[in-house]
């Protein structure tokens, strides 16, 4: 059984009439047309907390992105492609309809539904300021208003609420962390003096844990401690966290750098930010308009653009590295046991989606080291392979069958470091299709592995490298080729990213994913997930800085599905050292039978 | 001599001490501390009118980019890195200091240097909304103001200023347009309709030209007509020329769609439309503040946002493709020749850039069909070649010696179509290193040639494969690899680009150019670059809507220069395909040893 993810229903579509029906009331008692229930928790997490996952709680759906817009007499939750066909599932389409965001945008929708001469509603700690700004211009454009609320309409009707969560906050091991709180402070408020900055409000939690060496377990998947941070340019920060949740060895770790208060205390630490009357900077990504407005009210002046913070945390120091080495070796044991296996089980008959996931758990914790798989694993047979953000449950469980490409992406969270792999396996024999198209994904995989790139290239600008072998064959895939991942923080991190809006210049340091794909709907899906780390690159004769990646996932690609006639021979010199690599680091650390499979499974070709 | 180019300087750094002086005066006068002088005129454009040249006149310098910010007891000229030599040449340093880009923008030095409490006036005429925006933020961090002025300071001390440029405007004929103005007229208000829309001010006069079918001579080397037009959702057009400029047959040709009025009546025509109370498009990127205060001030509402006849201008059509396909075979004959000759004369020496320059415009001029160059000649021997953006003066000219590189960057005004070419030539033996770094400049421009991708794809997301090869070796250019190309219009065109900020997706019928290169300095410099056009491809097997590039320059590549070792057979393919059609395209329209020279250029190799 799986600790660290369910497979379960937690929502049912029944529950939505009532809920939206007092909603409704709610809003009619306020003279609100309508009221506007994004996703998003305070901190515009990836992960929420079950107090604050209004989404799933109102509408049943539980997916990682959408908006629903509660009008009185229609209702609509916007949703990108991923979720389109779970949350037809999910909702009552009697009362909510489900709207592809390609279709139509949340604005757009606004724009056309809002009766002109009304008032839609939304709670100012849910929305950025840019997200504010779009919500606007959609209102305007309906002829409507827009207006703040003092408590989210939500929480008012939500009789049963979880509490916020109080997961004890610890600190984050200097060995592991690798520069003090201290040091930190020092790094940002020096940034800070550049930028003419008076305070820095942190909202996102991930900058608040990695500024203060501190780790905590408020959401699913992420040692978050959930809370905010106030650094003014000198003196103490303020760090505002439910008293409770504060262990003495956070506490002391943190020691005179700041004083801790609880949540109620922020609001009026942010008026005397605000009084002050200096600049102060809120994180566009993530600060809410609330933190804004309250600023502003006490007379100060606003400044919303990137926190600090988020570039310094996405480059990674030599403890950091180091120990995403030392983990990435051990998810590789895993990793290895788990394929070897795989391979022992499949062709017999009999395994499904669920199995794999169990399994692959048990062997990360055999690690002994497993904090919490570091998203829920992505386990997809033959069709299943097909959708990339598929999440298997006990109604969309399939067997995994011979002949067919199964597909897991899954991760783990080790107190050194964040891992994230995916491996395409077929069981049985591939198709010559089959076969091309993994090539093709893995020649791009290869390319972004061995790119090298001057200082100040974007991952936006090295992206389709690993879409040109598609390209050429007319095909392509619908997401990033990478994200950042933290240091046993979030497994997607930014700023940096290789993708077509990867807009932050890539440094040495930067740790990001590698992961191209195809997807043939209804028949299956590739995927070649590594983690790559930045690194300088002296190349004689040269003159510029330049970059490329070392690979930092150790984990044997299956040469069943390789196509070797397609590739070039730079590209099978690279293949051949990848498994050399995995061969010498993670051989020595299995017996017996996982020991065989992986020495055949790294053999040389070509 | 040439006809369309000068090698003259047209200004001198003595002029500036006293009209900077004035210029202070007349600031003292009306209460300012600061006054802003940017290159652009009131259309944002890349050639300025002599009368708005102001810059120029002010400072000396003639650059394409820069502003001067002139403050009571300093001033500064902000330049970017291709200006710096210029800038220090032109002004009288003593009066005024050359600031790299780089090093501090404007925004930076009016920040450090404006008094606080003072005021730094500007002309709301020669300032976008975007630019005004950061002009704000720079003042208010120096704790100044900011004031619009009624009439440009320049424009009062400047006594003997030229009158504004009053060529005539003419039909450009549907043959070569390939589309009525009433037809785009229809498109563009499908657009309006889409975008809620209540009217268009066309401030970019190659939109007002492009819309109306209509051309003029009112700047170098680019046939436009200065001027503005207002679109209203329905009904006539207005379009706003000095009324001495029309011809007849531009009256004619424009009929009943629009009607003509001079300049007094836009001021009234904004003031109108503001009145109305509908939205008014305002061009983000060439549109004036002094346009959005005029119609806010008259109660209407301005939404800033691309004009939307930039989109629709860079796809051609049918007539334009064809049309450009007949300039480059005409085009092609005149390098030919050209090159032909240098082949035959440079070995012999005492041929100088100047030379090359008049030579070359020379061949044009025999097509019987130049109406101008479309930009003054890049023409650089030895280490001249290494300046991207080189021009030519009596006071650089260098003369072409043995066993160095020649690069010619040159393009033609055709009325079909306008041509850029970039062509880089050795002289005599080119080193080892000058093969290789020219092989790979020639591997990038293959990638980009054979480039497919799918729809949706953008120039910034392809850019890189023009620089891997580069790359690779530790090398890269500081330049984008394409910009757009008008249609008997600018040599540069937006919004597509083949760059790192080319965030418009590629359409088919958009026409770029593909002009890699490789600058040593002090040595040498290299590019290699063809027009190309967007085109459909479909390829077998795939599943996704593709797009290709058609190259449409036809002229010989250096084979001295290239280390065919280096290349994949695919890219020696490329290079005989390519210079076989450039032989069976240029070849029947040659005679002689011009004849006799292609073919001998164009011969397979590998």
């Amino acid at each position: 059984m799986a600790q660290f993810q369910s497979f379960d229903a937690s929502t049912s579509p029944s529950q939505g009439p009532e809920r939206i029906a007092k909603l409704r009331a709610e809003m009619a008692r306020r003279g609100f047309a309508g009221f506007i229930v994004p996703r998003a928790d305070e901190h515009q997490g990836e992960y929420v907390p079950k107090n604050a996952d209004r989404l799933a709680w109102l509408t049943g759906f539980t997916g990682s992105a959408g908006t629903a817009i509660i009008l009185q007499d229609k209702a609509a939750l916007i949703v990108d492609g991923r979720y389109t066909i779970q949350a037809a599932e999910q909702v009552d389409t009697s009362v909510i309809t489900p709207v592809q965001l390609a279709d139509k945008s949340a604005e757009d929708w606004i724009a056309d539904n809002l009766p002109a001469g009304s008032t839609l509603a939304y709670d100012p700690w849910l929305h950025t300021s840019d997200g504010l700004k779009r919500l606007e211009k959609a209102v305007a454009r309906a002829g409507g208003k827009l207006a703040p609320v003092d408590i989210n309409l939500i929480d008012v009707i939500w009789i049963d609420r979880p509490a916020p969560p109080q997961a004890p906050v610890r600190p984050h091991p200097l060995d592991y962390a690798g520069e003090t709180a201290e040091s930190k402070l020092k790094r940002i408020r020096k940034k800070m003096a550049e930028e003419k900055i008076d305070a820095v409000v942190i909202s996102d939690p991930h900058n608040l844990a990695w500024t203060f060496n501190l780790r905590g377990a408020d959401v699913g998947h992420t040692p978050l401690p959930l809370g905010y941070a106030i650094i003014p340019k000198e003196g103490r920060a303020d760090l505002f966290f439910d008293p409770a949740k504060i262990t003495n060895e956070a506490g002391a770790a943190v020691g005179d750098l700041a004083q801790f208060s609880n949540m109620t205390a922020f609001q009026t630490s942010l008026d005397k930010v605000g009084r002050s009357g200096g600049t102060v900077r809120i994180d566009s990504a993530t600060g809410a308009v609330a933190l804004i407005r309250r600023i502003e009210a006490a007379g100060g002046t606003v400044d919303v653009g990137p926190d600090p913070i988020s570039l310094m945390k996405a480059v990674k120091n030599s403890a950091e590295i180091a120990g995403s080495h030392a983990a990435h070796l051990r998810d590789g044991v895993a990793m290895a046991r788990f394929l070897a296996w795989l391979d022992a089980e499949a062709p017999k008959g009999g395994l499904t989606e669920i199995d794999a996931v169990e399994k692959l758990e048990a062997f990360r914790v055999d690690t002994g080291a497993l904090k919490n798989v570091s998203f829920p694993s992505i386990s997809g047979a033959g069709p299943n392979a097909a959708l990339p953000h598929y999440r298997v449950s006990r109604e969309s469980n399939l067997p995994i069958e011979k002949n067919q490409i199964f597909l897991i992406d899954s991760g783990a969270q080790y107190e050194d470091g964040t891992t994230d792999v995916t491996r395409t396996i077929i069981v049985g024999e591939p198709t010559a299709e089959m076969k091309d198209r993994f090539t093709r994904v893995l020649q791009g995989h290869i390319a972004i592995a061995r790119a090298v790139f001057p200082k100040g290239t974007t991952g936006a600008q090295i992206d389709a490298f690993a879409r040109k072998p598609l390209w050429e064959a007319g095909l392509d895939f619908d997401h990033g080729t990478g994200h950042g991942i933290g240091s046993y923080l979030s497994v997607h991190e930014g700023p940096q990213r290789i993708a077509k809006v990867g807009h932050t210049p890539l440094e040495a340091g930067m740790m990001l994913s590698n992961e191209p794909g195809f997807y043939k709907t209804g028949a299956y899906g590739i995927r070649i997930e590594n983690l790559i780390l930045v690194e300088p690159r002296t190349i004689p004769g040269g003159d510029r800085e330049m970059f490329g990646f070392e690979t930092l996932t150790f984990s044997p690609i299956d040469l069943r599905l390789v196509e070797t006639s397609l590739m070039t021979a730079d590209e099978i010199v690279w293949l051949n050292d990848y498994h050399a690599q995995v061969r010498e680091k993670i051989a020595p650390r299995l017996e017996g039978e996982a020991k065989a499979w992986l020495e055949n499974a790294t053999r040389p070709i070509g």
